[in-house]
């Protein structure tokens, strides 16, 4: 027996005729590429989308057409979003942090048709357009006036392109399970592997971000995603934002601190969210000029660990509240987000950040487990790590081409490459990736760990801990040290100072030192190449 | 080109399965028909859910089936929902409220199979189920100390009955449309009408209360629902309360102030909703014991129009928010809240209780017009009213059986049979039922705003206004009163208090006096008798 209750498709367009139709003079603000800020609101925006969809589609392009945005954040990429999205096309973010011959391999990966693109990016695009193959137009978000010469033959300034078209648009309607989006992860091994967003799940994404203990945004905060629209969706803010009618601060380029501090203050943003390197900017710029942050409420930080120091001090010297979150590209993307469950309401202090150092629960939507190699559940005591599986509606079944499909098994779950353990409350926390832990005599040593550990050494620069074979244990812990300029710390120093503040067995059995350690194109340690250099190492204990 | 997201449909019992897994310590506290305050948890209602679903499925009860249930708002009641969602079988909450006659008309027309009934209902049961053909079972919500003689030769203890199944059980998988629950409408005219949720409406609902916009609760909320579990879901509450984990105080058969007052301050509860004869009880006693509300930070008012004291009380003298609430059984219910968009955020006082008036804007998920009668939508300008008109995933697209078909269009829009206008903002407000608002010279007269007024008059005890036809203008307005015990204003009097407060083309026609004005069983003033009494009524004007 079914229900009766209406048949309505879970559709992105929804959510901004929604925005346009309750909030629709909220303002989106952007830092424009061109230079000045520029002002929007969610009513223009959505005549605009309708515009571009229209257009689109009189150029030919076709429902399921992939097309590629390679843009900051600002109200041109976000109504662009909508407007293919809602002729049943697939936006498609590209990083550009990534290495040009990445890009390009994506690109022609997914058949980009068509392109979105910021002014900064076109002499990047000059150089790789010609190799792809299905691309057949480039788009670049400026007018007429700020068009620069290009070597492209098929480019065109959007405002021009836009103005063609009057608007006269109905969005398509289709099965809410459409591919919506596209985003590919920048794995540190193999090709990149392709993310396919379904209507659905961007809008039950949007939704579950919004909750009171997820992001908890309503429409009277004032929003600044500094994470970039093409890091994971910005964290879905490019959906939620509309769909609570929030009014939207975009930064464009620019992410310095005083560029970020400008934008919090006379825009009086209330809620951000931005990578931990982005908010260390930030603080640094205020400690030296000694400004506040009189309007910020409520900072979302993830992308990668959060080291205390910043939740310390956004929390204990500018009253702004702390979220720690995870996610992944796989996951729309949020996973966890580190909001108070009443276990811990009255804590302060250190004992309020030691929580805070976890990354979070999981929001009705996500499920999530921990598991060991052969899949048995691991406890949740807040130790026992295992790999971290999740599964839900807003998590990928599946990469664009079949790639990867040992990571997902038949019952549905996920296997996120990431280690953790899960508190008695819910609370998880990474304590390393599942290809860098390291395995020893059956028991596993977070890499992660000693690596925290280690660089809290004063004459250390970087650590890196890998695992290096070893003929009674399998695999026993390597530590790889860069020092400091001008200082030559000993192995008995840095061990001595490690020393008890780990279990005895998790020790590492050497130092060794370098003169670097090598990085991948978004900065994270290129652990292969490390376990590459040291595969043949023979520890002293072997 | 369809997304690569995960196959995760939206069944209610993930709900129970999230709160057991993230919240599973977390209280369900509950006033027992047997008299003591009974405390659970969601870890160990979700067991029971377990058990309920595998009985039932042993007892020979099949997905769809749909079992009643007439029972207040406890623990067992909210877990008896789960067990028959969790084995697809259809919950059916009937209304103790009504007539018997009508319930055991829903029942009929419902087919329900078995029924969970409190000891409260129990004469009322042994009254119907032998008229009920498809009655197979009574299970009485109790344990064997406290179970009644009965002549109901099929009626089974709760607890023992629950006892026999170990709750070794799987939840059924099935897909998210099917149906989840039921309930009846009881409207002023006609058979009953049956809506029927689905897994589907009720998980998407339950996301749309929470957002900090609508209701707006979180993990840390302890919440109280005093409105039924048989009035509309409870507002949605058992699905968005476990959703979100928070704390639940259930109020069983005892909803006087004291009672309320009790559970608020015992169990420092932060949310509650009701219907405002429930607020104006716990008001009267709050100013006659002089007792306050430390804990209690939101109320949400709906079911009828929120009086605009009530509003100020609580607000003024408390320091409770009000979010007034709109809502229909059809909509799951709920269909707009007033909760502050940043239009009016800076509003105090008078100004603010004039907004409060309104029923509020529609989240994501809920859209809204207002029409005239061809169907041609009217202007958002807070004055210019039209028919309501909504659609949406939570709301019906049909009744049980096909009744009440003219309600629903082509476009899939639903007519509330509500009059409404909308300002600039989006916000509602409810000014009359379709088939009570007056239509004179194609224009239309609210017949709640006249009566608003005239009960303003010392003297008035009841007012309605109806209709009665007129050969110039088709109809103009009488206004039928009820004087005050020992009262006896004239016509004049009254006509002269309410004149200069309305447009003068809106003013009554004259005024009947009557002994008594008619009311449903749910207390509703019964207009259709009204006009019935009055149809040959011949205006001064006529």
């Amino acid at each position: 027996m079914l229900g009766l209750m209406q048949d309505w498709p879970l559709l992105c367009h929804k959510i901004l005729d929604h925005a346009a139709r309750q909030h629709g003079n909220r303002e989106v603000v952007s830092r424009s590429i061109e230079g000045p800020i520029v002002r929007t609101t969610y009513d223009q925006m959505r005549k605009r989308a309708l515009q571009i969809a229209q257009r689109l589609e009189r150029d030919g392009y076709e429902p399921g057409d992939r097309i590629g945005t390679l843009a900051w954040n600002g109200a041109r990429h976000l109504e662009a979003w909508y407007g293919i999205m809602g002729m049943g096309g697939v936006y498609h973010t590209l990083n550009p942090r990534l290495f040009p011959d990445q890009i390009l391999w994506i690109m022609n990966h997914a058949e980009d048709k068509a392109l979105f693109v910021d002014l900064t990016f076109l002499p990047l695009v000059e150089k790789i357009a010609p190799a792809v193959k299905s691309l057949r137009q480039v788009i670049v978000l400026t007018d007429k006036a700020h068009m620069p010469e290009t070597s492209l033959p098929n480019a065109v300034a959007y405002e021009e392109w836009l103005a063609e078209a009057d608007g006269d648009y109905r969005w398509k309607s289709f099965d809410e399970n459409t591919a919506a989006g596209m985003c590919y992860t920048s794995g540190t091994t193999g090709d990149p592997k392709g993310v396919i967003y379904s209507h659905r799940s961007n809008v039950l994404h949007a939704m579950i971000a919004c909750m009171p203990d997820a992001m908890g945004i309503s429409a009277r905060d004032v929003i600044l995603p500094v994470v970039p629209m093409f890091h994971a969706n910005a964290w879905g803010l490019g959906q939620s934002a509309p769909m609570i009618g929030a009014k939207l601060v975009m930064p464009g380029a620019k992410m310095d601190g005083a560029s970020i501090y400008e934008l919090l203050d006379t825009e009086k943003v209330t809620f951000s969210a931005a990578v931990p390197t982005v908010w260390l900017m930030l603080l640094q710029y205020l400690e030296e000029t000694g400004k506040k942050l009189p309007y910020l409420n409520k900072v979302v930080i993830g992308g990668s660990a959060c080291p205390r120091a910043i939740t310390q001090k956004f929390q204990e010297n500018y009253g702004v509240e702390v979220i720690h979150a995870w996610g992944m590209t796989e996951m729309s993307p949020l996973g966890s987000l580190c909001t108070v469950k009443p276990e811990y309401a009255g804590l302060e202090g250190e004992a309020r950040l030691d929580v805070q150092q976890k990354q979070g629960h999981a929001p009705f939507g996500v499920e999530m487990k921990v598991t060991d190699d052969e899949g048995v559940e691991r406890p949740w005591d807040g130790k026992t790590f295992g790999r971290l599986k999740v599964r839900g509606p807003a998590v990928a079944r599946a990469y664009y081409g079949g790639a990867g499909e040992e990571q997902f098994d038949a019952e549905g779950w996920f296997d996120t490459g990431d280690v953790a353990h899960m508190d008695a409350c819910g609370y998880m926390q990474i304590t390393d990736r599942a290809k860098d832990v390291i395995k020893s005599g059956g028991e596993w040593i977070s890499t992660i760990d000693l690596e925290n550990l280690a660089v809290g050494h004063p004459d250390i620069a970087e650590a890196a801990v890998i695992g290096v074979s070893h003929p009674k244990w399998d695999e026993r812990p390597l530590l790889v040290v860069v020092s400091k300029p001008g200082k030559d710390p000993s192995k008995e120093e840095i061990l001595g100072y490690m020393n008890g503040k780990v279990a005895k067995w998790w020790m590492p059995d050497d130092v060794a030192f370098v003169a670097e350690i090598p990085h991948t194109a978004t900065g994270k340690i290129q652990k292969t190449t490390l376990r590459e250099q040291f595969k043949d190492y023979r520890l002293p204990t072997a």
